[in-house]
């Protein structure tokens, strides 16, 4: 997975999740800095309907696995989020 | 919501999250610092089955909808992943 590909795709997830994926809005998620596996498998969940969001269902319905793996591979790379300790 | 008290009650799901959200392994995400009322909406579609995991319907079974407050904001308010900005 490319997180630079995954950049290039998120434009329309920033408006959500925020440009580098920490959200201000309680309803949407922080995703920057979650594990990348947890992220594709959430994107994965959604189109496969075993996770079910409406909003969430409409973004990746166009979407391939590799789309799906760059973005997750792109806002698990994101720094925003750090351990403090 | 009492973050105290949900504190006492999440000896159990540190196990996979991680005693203060922060979990180590790829395949539980990190909820230290996430949002509460996302937080709080994942437990409940989870309780419900609108989100399916088996390990996760499996903890909620048992928790009333106070205990889930509780611990959405515990881990809500735990500042281990912080803003690096």
């Amino acid at each position: 997975a490319d997180p630079l590909k995954g950049k290039e795709k998120s434009t329309v997830c920033a408006a959500c999740h925020g440009a580098d994926g920490n959200s201000q809005t309680p309803e949407f998620p922080r995703i920057a800095g979650q594990h990348e596996d947890y992220l594709l498998r959430a994107l994965l969940d959604y189109k496969r309907g075993d996770r079910k969001n409406p909003i969430m269902a409409a973004q990746v319905e166009n979407l391939e696995k590799q789309d799906l793996a760059d973005l997750a591979a792109w806002y698990a790379s994101q720094s925003g989020l750090v351990l403090k300790r």
